[in-house]
């Protein structure tokens, strides 16, 4: 690759997003028809759906349901172009994106909306034993590792061993470890009910675990008592003020006590991407970016920050990394940097908040959504209809659609396979 | 594991099937009801349906969409269990499978089904560089490989760099590779038409090399004719007696000419499962057995071999490695199986040809079905039919049809996506 690929028209301002999640997406939805010619920087070639990617990971969805190319839906705005390359971090007094093949790119206007990853406590060598959630690949990496466990319980013998085979630790009760273990209990009770010989996947034991006091923290009173009331009604045991402090080959420890388990998985703590240190300004203990209200930074006005990377507080509240959050960012970057460009006073962001969801497994969801507090099934209908609706394109509106109603009346998983490292072992 | 996971009941005889594709699903299903115990091995937990593998490398179907898990087809047979397994090889003497785990599995009745691997004319070190297309892991690589040529060419500014990037090769002129050529042209010149800036998808080059005399050998003349120039109305150069000599980091050679090419696809030879060395008997050149007219070998009579793994001649003629001869040859064996388990004679197996097709991109196809040779739009239309009619699973028959029905008139790929190694380089 040669140094500088170039703007594709180098008399126009030049905005450079880096990540097309839902911030940078909405970001360069926002430039659509300004004058300025833009520049969409990902590590991956698709736009993920996050909120459905556990469905993935447990076998319900495919990939191409949650994903779909960021250049497919971005093809009709011809003022943004699309790379495929992966950022090692940005040079802001130079205005250049520096990517890790070694190139970099000039900017007039930067969007970082590089996200979050998961964070370890401290601990990175659990990462191999306990993936996290964030892209296509980790889904399919622990659906690879659920399914392998039941089909090594299966040929095992030593009633210790199948234990552990069975038992499924998820550490982080927020929305994507609630739903995680949701699903998780219902391919162990419903999907796979039929399929085995020795063993019986019903017996598996799926323990939620949390640091904290709650279930769904974020959530009103109410609603995490009917959340974890629900996952127990599923079998799920759920364990809060559980805080681990050794993920091993065996299991997991919670201080002495010891959690036999061949497949841990990780949903608790979040740290910015790492992008953000190569801005040499103040970060907060994720490792994320305070901006003005504007979404600029104070030091670089040119460079504005959005979504999980982005720590922003209103009201004296800290928003959370929720799509929605990135989504309205996103879109007042985009405005604010076309109005920069014309030379017009910038605008404070403002979050308007539309509510939040979770599902736990079939038929039933919590939801705090435009002041009031739903759960049950009539949630989960609701949950069913949000989902689709954010959903991009409408033949993965159709198909999912299509995913949910046979599920809902046969029970079954149809993604069930395991690829990406054949046999035997379960774990790394 | 244990040495030996034992029979669901021991009393019964036991019959272990090695490999869960079309051979050893039909050995399985033969049995359903008969007074034996059934072990079905595979190394892979699904079903794979081959002949629509190549519409998940060309990014046309999701994985799930063209497999399904073996012991969810096999679920309500319940003299049937399915280990996921690797296996070595086989001890005839003894009467047992040997699993590459160092366990082993008795039998009374063995039906050898563990198909047949990609051949690279002793070449085996071009296998990195050229992948085949037997497993749904190797179609996800295809699929990658020719996702992250065009991303790469985009960001290319090197001319014959950006030429090399968007040279496409396929090896092997059968079914696989004519429809894979045909697959490519289509996301060359519609799929990706619109999404890129600064290179032309449409100008990429799609190299079909055979180095036999035909396009489609087993085909008959006025459809090898019609197959070919249907690929090159596609704009497939289309190249016979082209005989590959080198693969390597630049491209491939054909003789001394050279062409530059970041993307080899290999869809040429095939050799039986290295399993079959282990019974000691007499190989073919592809290292198939031939058995006895009743499919169980002549030196073992307990051991019946089915698929592309077995060398069966009938009238004269060689049966060619496709579904239907392993489909009915499977289900030959469990009946003969369950002859001899009762102490009846064994019948011969003999051959129903229906006939064969191969699709040549959208809308055109040839085919020689029940003595009738057909071509274009009608041949099409049948052999979608026909698909859809074998495909196993209600479900996957109603997304299949749904995505097919979708991409004939969008032109779009719904399943674009780079999974599994994520950046930069189309090779390894």
């Amino acid at each position: 690759m040669n140094p500088d690929p170039g703007p594709a028209s180098a008399s126009l301002p030049r905005v450079v997003i880096v990540g097309g999640g839902f911030g940078g997406l909405n970001a360069a939805r926002a430039l659509a028809g300004a004058d300025v010619s833009v520049t969409l920087l990902d590590r991956h070639n698709y736009h993920l759906f996050q909120p459905l990617l556990y469905q993935v990971a447990t076998a319900s969805l495919s990939p191409a349901d949650v994903a779909s190319p960021i250049r497919w839906i971005l093809r009709h705005q011809k003022n943004v172009e699309v790379l495929l390359a992966d950022v090692a971090g940005i040079d802001p007094a130079a205005r250049r994106v520096v990517l890790a093949a070694g190139a970099s790119i000039r900017y007039d206007y930067l969007v970082l909306a590089s996200g979050a990853a998961h964070a370890y406590f401290g601990h990175p060598e659990w990462e191999p034993r306990a993936p996290g959630l964030k892209t296509l690949d980790d889904a399919l990496e622990m659906r690879r590792r659920v399914l392998v466990a039941f089909e090594t319980a299966e040929r095992e013998t030593d009633a210790a061993a199948q234990r552990r085979l069975l038992t499924f630790v998820i550490v982080g009760a927020g929305p994507t470890g609630v739903e995680l273990a949701g699903a998780l209990a219902e391919i162990a009770r419903q999907s796979l009910r039929e399929d085995f010989r020795r063993i019986q996947p019903q017996s598996a034991r799926i323990l939620l675990l949390e640091g904290g006091p709650h279930v769904l923290a974020p959530f009103a009173e109410p609603l995490r008592v009917a959340a974890r009331r629900s996952l127990e009604r599923l079998g799920v045991e759920v364990r809060t003020g559980a805080i681990v402090t050794q993920v091993d080959d065996d299991g997991v420890a919670i201080g002495t006590e010891r959690i036999s388990a061949a497949t841990v998985l990780w949903a608790a703590g979040v740290a910015a991407s790492p992008i953000a240190k190569s801005l040499g300004v103040p970060l907060d203990r994720a490792g994320r970016v305070a901006p003005e209200p504007t979404l600029a930074l104070a030091a670089y006005p040119e460079i504005f920050v959005v979504g999980d990377l982005c720590a922003f507080v209103e009201n004296g509240m800290a928003l959370p990394g929720v799509a929605q959050v990135a989504m309205q960012q996103g879109t007042r970057a985009g405005s604010n940097i076309r109005r920069a460009a014309a030379g017009q006073p910038l605008e404070p962001f403002h979050y308007k908040d539309y509510g939040i969801m979770a599902t736990i497994g079939r038929g039933a969801a919590v939801g705090d959504v435009f002041g009031l507090k739903i759960s049950g099934f009539f949630a989960w209908l609701f949950w069913i209809f949000l989902h689709i609706f954010w959903l991009i394109g409408f033949r993965n509106r159709i198909v999912v659609m299509t995913e949910w109603g046979w599920a809902y009346f046969t029970h079954q998983r149809r993604a069930r396979l395991i690829t990406g490292g054949v046999t035997a072992s379960p774990g790394p």
